[in-house]
């Protein structure tokens, strides 16, 4: 048992006890959490062990969730979650990508001991570490269960962030202000795009004086060149040119909650068609910044971003942003509100949203983008830093 | 379609026929790709990207795989696959992340388009990459499709390496070289954890004077204290103490190629007991390295250490070893040979392993591994640093 998680004992209660009201009313009556930031998010356990299928069992009638997992991470468990040593099960070794057996297997065996295999089961349909297989075995498992679908189930509590949450958020935020600042510091024609990448991880996890960062959810998303021209791309073993454009999708994070940020720089004087895609996509951003409040909807914001960008240079045809926080590789958005055509999710104080008007064109890209808190009156950009095509 | 991949045609035109053959001998008609590396081993597709759905589908009778993404990312296939351009098939932004569709809806729509949705379709059943969502969704969509279990068939073509996946492997030798000596140059009384991972991290993606690192698919493991009696922990903000007890998992990375190595450092000197586990686990190693060759199974690899720790401190009850390569996060390992009892597979000369003797006890930790290729007559081990328990 953890004696300092990051949150206090009634945080983490209180999760749960948001977690059992929603699995009672979708008639849920054990929740199989397999997303490592779910995990996370309600016991604390934080380890690079998500790898190896693991997860919690949350049952309406057990006050603790049960962790299962690796024998060899069981240990990390007892350090970084608050569970007691009964809720916490390793599963033998020839369990570990085998072809003779599944860590389900083991699974279903748990949810017998706990007499909890005739029951109504949750789980995490789509997320990453919820394969086809951990289906196909659960249903083979567990014939008297009812196995229901409890996708983002937790990622729903997860969207408005308290404040212990924020705090973490807001100090991550300084660390991106200094990855960037790096960034934009060290690339310059002649240097190595890998050697800048190197400089900009370490500033994330060096952070500030006064704390240290950890790793982020997404690595540096950092193309040069034609490489822009498309959203994921990283850095590559050339040395930068003059006149070369690089995107710089980066992030900070304390916890493992994230202040993700994007830039674009040009080494160089920009073309007059990047001038123009760069003042239409930060205008249109200021414009949503502003108008971001309790109450609107993903929609919304996405139709504020359209009218503003309409009769300008910029050409956009996905989201325009996404709730964040917490979370683990590969991926630092939470997969519940999406700024765009449709979304009906009405914003709240407290939820986060990285609003991102990322444009890919053909043969260049421009990013500039800001995360949010929404505030009781509108919204709070946690970052400080300048909106502006960069020029070196 | 990239034209300067970096791997040759040849090289994965021989990678597919030998997918086709092993699908052809399986049965299967169309195989879905969703395993990053497995998409990247047959196309070069390389990018951040895998956090949403996307793939590739091999088909039996169509020279080209098909590959699918998120539209943002198709320039991203046409800049580093060799695919040509009507093989790159990118989707609205409206599948991502959605309650009202999923990108296997668009899958199954181009398996239609391709005449193949009442094939016999194989899918990679417990890759990360491909959830229970999607498999409902295939199952929903192609009730006139067979749904068959391809799980590793693309990884068990990866497990022996050609020559140019063996020079890339070199190179990120190299790589963890400087990096494992920049651990231990930096850690010491007095430095902050987060302070010693970025130097690491920047050794990582900095490389060698000629040529720069990729991105690792798991990030440094390197817990300290009590934080070592577990396989998978970071660093904390905290600042190492005299007597702290380090273990170091960490990998240097060319071209999405690994090498990874595990070292253990102490801080001042060692305790009567971590020296006897230390002087059995190198022990141990060493006779496995002088073991293995062309012919010896998984099982026969692990009884020669089962037999060399027997009678010694060393307790170790998971794997001593496994197959790695290639890879995205979150795991370096490849899911196919492991060295433990029962693992009947067959090694063979171009076979890379991670000989991983890590020790958890309830106390503490100690790692010394070694990543080899399998020659002609025994093995070469990729990486030269000295194994040892290092003492700062």
């Amino acid at each position: 048992m953890n004696l300092n998680p990051f949150f206090t004992l009634d945080e983490y209660q209180t999760r749960l006890a948001q977690t059992r009201q929603l699995m009672y009313r979708q008639g849920i009556e054990v929740l199989l959490v397999t997303d490592p930031a779910n995990i996370n998010y309600l016991s604390g356990y934080d380890g690079w062990s998500f790898y190896v299928h693991q997860g919690l069992l949350v049952l309406l009638d057990r006050p603790e969730p049960i962790w299962f997992g690796r024998m060899q991470d069981s240990n990390g468990a007892r350090l970084t979650s608050w569970l007691s040593d009964d809720s916490i099960r390793g599963y033998q070794d020839h369990y570990v990508q085998s072809n003779l057996r599944h860590p389900m297997d083991f699974v279903a065996d748990l949810l017998k001991e706990f007499k909890a295999d005739q029951r109504r089961l949750g789980v995490e349909t789509d997320n990453y570490y919820f394969t086809g297989q951990c289906l196909k075995s659960l249903q083979a498992n567990l014939p008297q269960a009812t196995i229901l679908d409890a996708n983002l189930l937790v990622n729903w509590i997860r969207l408005v962030k308290s404040p212990a949450e924020i705090s973490y958020m807001k100090k991550a935020a300084r660390v991106v202000e200094n990855v960037m600042q790096v960034a934009v510091d060290t690339i310059e024609a002649g240097v190595r795009e890998g050697d800048a990448a190197g400089e900009v991880v370490k500033a994330q996890l060096k952070g500030t004086p006064e704390y240290t960062g950890d790793y982020t959810s997404i690595m540096p998303i950092m193309p040069s060149g034609i490489r822009t021209s498309t959203a994921h791309l990283s850095w590559v073993d050339r040395e930068y040119q003059k006149g070369d454009l690089v995107l710089l999708e980066l992030a900070g994070n304390v916890h493992r909650y994230h202040a993700p940020l994007s830039r674009t720089l040009i080494i160089g004087p920009p073309p007059a068609e990047l001038t123009a895609v760069a003042s239409g996509v930060i205008d249109g951003l200021n414009q949503v910044l502003d108008f971001i409040k309790p109450g609107v909807t993903g929609e919304e914001v996405e139709g504020c971003w359209r009218k503003a960008i309409s009769g300008t240079k910029v050409v956009k045809e996905s989201r325009m942003g996404y709730a964040f926080g917490l979370n683990y590789p590969p991926d630092w958005g939470e997969h519940t509100v999406s700024l765009r055509p449709g979304d009906k999710n009405v914003l709240t104080p407290g939820v986060t949203i990285h609003v991102m008007p990322g444009v890919w064109l053909d043969e260049f890209g421009f990013e500039c983008s800001e995360p949010i808190v929404v505030t009781e009156k509108g919204c709070e950009c946690l970052v400080s830093f300048p909106r502006e095509l960069i020029q070196k």
